[in-house]
């Protein structure tokens, strides 16, 4: 078990680090960045580390400027709508500070925890460049696919190489598996998954020989079967019965759970594990800590899942 | 077959309406309102008209000043949140404006077209009220839902009363059918929505004597499952298949289709009706018309849609 986000704000000692430092800053620095991935793990004892990261982070070094702004997400300094703009994309060797402190991590996490590489998927990131800031409709993105499919595959080309080499890296620096964050894809169709994003997907996820886990918010049971890797993660709309059986599953208690009174939260955590029963099930929730969240809560519920699975 | 949202930014004669009149103002004067409505029926020649009218219409009266800002979306000027707060609500009558632009509309009407009455459903409202603003998580309601069940089933007990007595008048004053739009819905997990929101969406749908439909923006098979009513309208999200054999389907075209080429405006409906096939299908978008939207590709549609089916 692990949460998504549970290096973060949720943590008082993440914010104090944040004080003295820019989000990118933390995540470029090789000693900081394994610092705040790894406070998690001592302060919840949760069963993996996850990288800390953005999904914008391997595109910082193709030739584009973004900016993390409070309360709205990426915004992108020039977005990416033409097939010049996609040619200024160049595709650099994965940022040596990410690898170096994925080294740090491996080395100073006990043998029996896992960490977690992390990517952001390409539709995703192709949204955030194509809008230019996250969007509810995705409306510019689509308009692209339809109206210049040319521009569009060759936007998810660059990325994919750009990603491909990432996760590779990230795997031979020593993450013991990858996951693909996809927190937009929920916004297409399935025609428009199979179309225009599944082989991209699919061939980051075929890069690594560790095992992967695609996850996706608010996609709907056709587009989760669609998914590809070892481990589908789903958020809290879906029951596990919408992952193939040949697949592991991962999540999906609501984080918003969470905020409330902890009988609900047993409650709802027994929910889950009575869903995944009988499949290979890695605990999580179904997006992101919200940053609100009492941690001591998290580590409540840390030792909760994890006496009963060890019972 | 309508286009939800059909009345609105899409059509230069509302812009050139909208420039001198505030929103509110036009859905509140009875000449205006039902002039939006009938516009898109006069363009597109579509089958039904729908009451052009926002989700916080009916709890304008209710003591709540909400302001639509622009980009952003209805903004609550003092949020609910407190017992206390939600007992300064009072249960109003049915807005005479609204009812009178129903009858106008109904006279102004072809016999052979339908007028669809409009109310947001209580999860929606609700949750705008809590939140004080569009919210991608909705984490104060779900806190609210959690933390102080009593607070939120008065605040669900308070719209639901408001919002029968809106839909009853809706259909005795001529609307041919109700359509209770929850654009939210789907930040509700399958056990949420059980415990906290299904009876009162179902107490609204069981008002009226006309048929109804609901419709939901991001809402899973499992939540679509639940839906009361008798059309479930669907966003692109899902197939048909999602919706139970004994209700009729409505849908679902993803709107961003239409910024496109017209062959995949032709190759992805062509898609919906094979895919409503055998069912009893209002054709429809899987959301509102964006406003960007070429209004004759919404004529061209209705027409290619209404040949096919008549053919």
């Amino acid at each position: 078990m692990w949460f998504m986000r549970q290096a973060g704000r949720s943590l008082p000692e993440y914010r104090a680090l944040r004080e003295r430092h820019g989000f990118f800053e933390l995540a470029g620095t090789p000693e900081l960045c394994a610092e705040v991935t790894l406070q998690p793990v001592r302060r919840h004892g949760v069963d993996a580390a996850v990288l800390f990261a953005d999904i914008m982070t391997p595109v910082l070094d193709m030739g584009i400027g973004v900016q993390l702004v409070e309360g709205v997400g990426p915004v992108v300094d020039e977005p990416i709508r033409t097939l010049a703009d996609v040619r200024r994309l160049h595709v650099s060797e994965p940022d040596a500070n990410v690898l170096e402190a994925i080294r740090i991590v491996r080395r100073e996490l006990d043998e029996e925890r896992a960490l977690v590489g992390f990517c952001g998927a390409p539709f995703t990131v192709a949204g955030y460049l194509v809008e230019g800031r996250p969007s509810r409709d995705f409306a510019r993105t689509k308009s692209l696919m339809y109206r210049e499919p040319e521009t569009w595959h060759a936007l998810m080309e660059t990325l994919s190489e750009q990603f491909v080499a990432y996760v590779r890296a990230q795997a031979d620096a020593g993450a013991d598996a990858i996951q693909l964050f996809d927190s937009w894809v929920g916004a297409l169709s399935p025609a428009d998954y199979d179309e225009h994003v599944a082989e991209y997907s699919e061939r980051i996820l075929a890069a690594v020989g560790v095992p992967t886990i695609h996850f996706g918010t608010g996609a709907s049971e056709e587009l989760v079967r669609r998914f590809a890797g070892d481990v589908t993660g789903i958020d809290w709309r879906l029951s596990f019965s919408a992952v193939p059986e040949d697949r592991a599953v991962q999540g999906n208690l609501d984080p918003a759970v969470l905020l409330g009174p902890w009988e609900n939260v047993v409650d709802r955590t027994l929910g889950v594990l009575a869903d995944a029963e009988g499949r290979s099930h890695i605990f999580n929730l179904g997006h992101g800590v919200l940053p609100q969240t009492d941690p001591d809560v998290l580590t409540r519920l840390t030792a909760f899942v994890q006496e009963l699975v060890h019972a």
